[in-house]
């Protein structure tokens, strides 16, 4: 188990609501131009849960590194990391 | 008004029960790496629906331009779309 | 044969130099965050050159619209560039 | 200074050819959707080197987690990371 930052669930509810009111827009044809932004934002929203979520894995790799003593196991969570970030490219 | 595509609203609900869930992985305390690749999920999801209204936009452009006859406004319509793009790179 | 604006070149040779200077940071052994920085720069120089092309392809979508009044070839126009941008998500 | 993969430099010398190939594109004045392809391949190409230098990065910072037996200075060196991550969003 993994303790995480209690405040990326109000950021994800946050997202949830807004992807909600993209819904709606959608479904009172509203301007094309209109729900893009919105789509942005959230995108954004996102991009920033991924980035705190990130942080929180490298901090402890770090600390698994001093605690082990062993740089092949959080080698090998770098790696995972890695191809992560490579399918998202 | 716009008519969307009502398959948007579908894969949108889609996504906003996709974010839920990655909220409930966040307070159960789910490792780093499964959350990523669920938000990497939403991300693409997200962008699929950004390219389907992309599209819709552009060819109301398109019709627009020979229904007036008049390439100043869908033109315009245009410099929109394009500065909305800069601003999400 | 398509005319573009010949700003674009300018731009281009400059990207050159960069990835040839990033490429003597590699070389040289630099630090690399400072490596990092470089491509992040390179890349939003590629991105405005994309953005530049896409406005100008646009802009010839919605003039050829008006000019042939058939919506049918300036919509296939723009589906092969909708095909583009999802391949680049 | 920091000994970096030498394949890098390959890589990089064949970016900067494609990015001359893309500058002689405009000159000729090629169609727009054929040079908008050839700049998401250098992206794409520019990606994978960052991904490569993300991944020496990360795996210096678990060494020197190991090494030094102190967390502080990595994780500086990961906070430097995210902050870069973050601009580029």
């Amino acid at each position: 188990m993994t303790e995480h930052d209690p405040k990326l669930i109000g950021r994800l509810n946050r997202v949830e609501g807004q992807v909600r009111g993209i819904s709606k827009m959608v479904a009172e044809g509203r301007y094309c131009i209109d729900i893009l932004t919105q789509l942005q934002a959230v995108r954004a929203a996102l991009g920033k849960v991924e980035t705190a979520i990130l942080n929180e894995h490298l901090g402890k790799c770090i600390e698994g590194a001093i605690t082990s003593g062993d740089a092949v196991e959080q080698r090998a969570k770098v790696n995972e990391l890695i191809q992560l970030l490579e399918r998202s490219r």
